[in-house]
């Protein structure tokens, strides 16, 4: 009973009551622009429905900014930005405001960014990219807990279970697995990971890259997994990087890397190395960002659903401020893309 | 002498009578937290000296926000969210903290999105990227001028003149007219100018290419000036673009483009084709952005000192915000970067 209760939303009032839903919205916001009767009428119901009102509902009122506030790490990174961009215009078309602080990669100062959009009394808050989540120390990311206190907050790509945070992700760890399992099926057998973060979703594509070696008996030792810098515009760098493991010996027919950059460098190794993109070396890329069709051979990559996630975040959020329940999780899958870089 | 007394500055105030800055700024805050004594003082000395508080002085006061507002058309476009990187980074270095809103190509919407930063009390307004200026209607850029009312506006690659707008821009006009005589003077002649933007640089690199041809007595119809649709992420789109002027007869020796990402998509163009590059085909891109460095052969590109220009942004503003008087117009001169895709 209580579960049921606790569903009733603000469009379950108003059907019971025969008024808007603006009307109950303006009770809820203590509004001096209700009938006082019909004042009386929503408060009835709502008792006898067993009501509790989520304060967030309120952002529906009238005294509502309309203003979403956005953080993300970093806006000249390619992934983060189309998220922003995607949601920003998911906003606007629904006639929400954004701003936005691009804040670093220091929880410091995402605990300041987030403070400031509050002070800015926004309605919600976007934390974009799973470095979002602190997956290193104790803090137990206390800085989002605190700010979900008094605003709901979405997480686009991770995931953390707090009341009144929204987490809307892609299963990287099993897009991963399947690119790795789709190489293996092809007959590769020494696949090279690249990766250069160390994030939430980071961890996870690690992840499916150990359990799909695991689950087909292929052991290969840890100097597959490749860290290459973090400067994701150094692609020479990173075609260093790969050199240098070569040099050393280490030889692979396949790359899974963590992005599509990485993957760029592999094939830019692979050009200067003489070496056959896909007959000797097959190489897979992650976010299928259109950097995977500017090369020839164009990259194979994975398609970890940024746009439907971005648009379903918003969707999510607009459902939050309206009062509807909504789910604290979505997953979605991701999509292996096909292309040259690959055999087919 | 009137001139003389518009350039003197809180520094010339502070140096007169013998305080700080910061009690400058206290004093023109209105701030209570001045002995009365140093406030009489100081006040004399501004009147002698004919000083005129610039009301944006007082952001150095106490009662600032250190908040700065940023308007970007798309944070998605990688060279605008360079821009933005660079900007926030250095804000943040200075202890300001900035609000960004992405703002699309419209220009309602970027007035709305200008209004509302106003109205979040930021001490001033960056507008990064030269689409803020509109060059196709009659409009005269009046929301600009409206805000600089009220306070300082920042345009990154933009110049327009107005009291209160601080322009900061690279000379694309003659960076393109350089690029086009470089390969003059390797004995190209049919240059083909590829772009994807009409905005005021956009404009002014496509006068740059045509005064190159005509200083050059090189007669070129508009068949070669080819407009590519305005979807960055489209490389197969532009390839197509370029093969439909191809296999209606037109034939060039190398291509400009207004974007790096034009000049990825003539070398996908000239890789299918079985075209050599740089020896049939030369090909130079615009930006000097990190996807140059992503293809073999690695583009040649013109550098419109994106970086400085950032850096030098945010020095003049904290210089207006100080009540220095700064200049109104920055420009910088563009840097061929030389690469694989010309011939050295």
């Amino acid at each position: 009973m209580a579960d049921k209760k606790s569903k009733i939303t603000i469009y379950d009032i108003s059907k019971e009551a025969g008024v808007s839903i603006a009307t109950v919205s303006r009770v809820l916001n203590d509004s001096n622009n209700v009938n006082p009767k019909t004042r009386e009428k929503i408060t009835e119901v709502m008792e006898k429905m067993g009501y509790k009102p989520n304060a967030f509902a309120r952002g529906l009122g009238l005294d509502t900014m309309k203003t979403i506030g956005i953080l993300c790490a970093d806006s000249s990174d390619t992934y983060l930005a189309k998220a922003v961009y995607l949601i920003e215009e998911a906003l606007r078309q629904n006639n929400y405001d954004s701003l936005l602080c691009c804040t670093g990669y220091d929880f410091q100062n995402k605990q300041k960014s987030l403070d400031l959009l509050i002070s800015k009394k926004v309605d919600a808050a976007i934390l974009v990219g799973s470095n979002f989540l602190d997956t290193t120390v104790s803090s137990n990311n206390a800085y989002i807990k605190e700010a979900a206190k008094s605003i709901p907050i979405m997480l686009l790509n991770a995931c953390f279970e707090c009341q009144n945070v929204y987490s809307l992700f892609c299963d990287d760890l099993n897009a991963t697995k399947s690119a790795v399992e789709f190489l293996v099926k092809k007959g590769r057998k020494k696949i090279l990971y690249l990766y250069s973060s160390k994030s939430y979703s980071g961890v996870k594509k690690l992840e499916g890259y150990k359990e799909a070696l695991k689950e087909n008996n292929l052991s290969l030792s840890d100097d597959y997994i490749v860290y290459c810098n973090s400067n994701r515009d150094d692609v020479n760098g990173f075609v260093k990087t790969i050199e240098e493991v070569y040099e050393k010996g280490l030889r692979f027919d396949a790359v899974v890397s963590s992005e599509d950059y990485l993957a760029i460098a592999a094939l830019k190794f692979a050009v200067k190395r003489g070496i056959s993109v896909p007959k000797d070396l097959s190489i897979i890329g992650y976010n299928n960002s259109p950097m995977a069709l500017m090369t020839q051979p164009e990259i194979t990559s994975v398609d970890n659903r940024l746009e439907a996630l971005s648009k379903q975040l918003v969707a999510t959020l607009l459902g939050v401020l309206e009062g509807k329940e909504m789910p604290a999780k979505t997953e979605y899958k991701g999509i292996l893309i096909e292309r040259d870089s690959t055999e087919s």
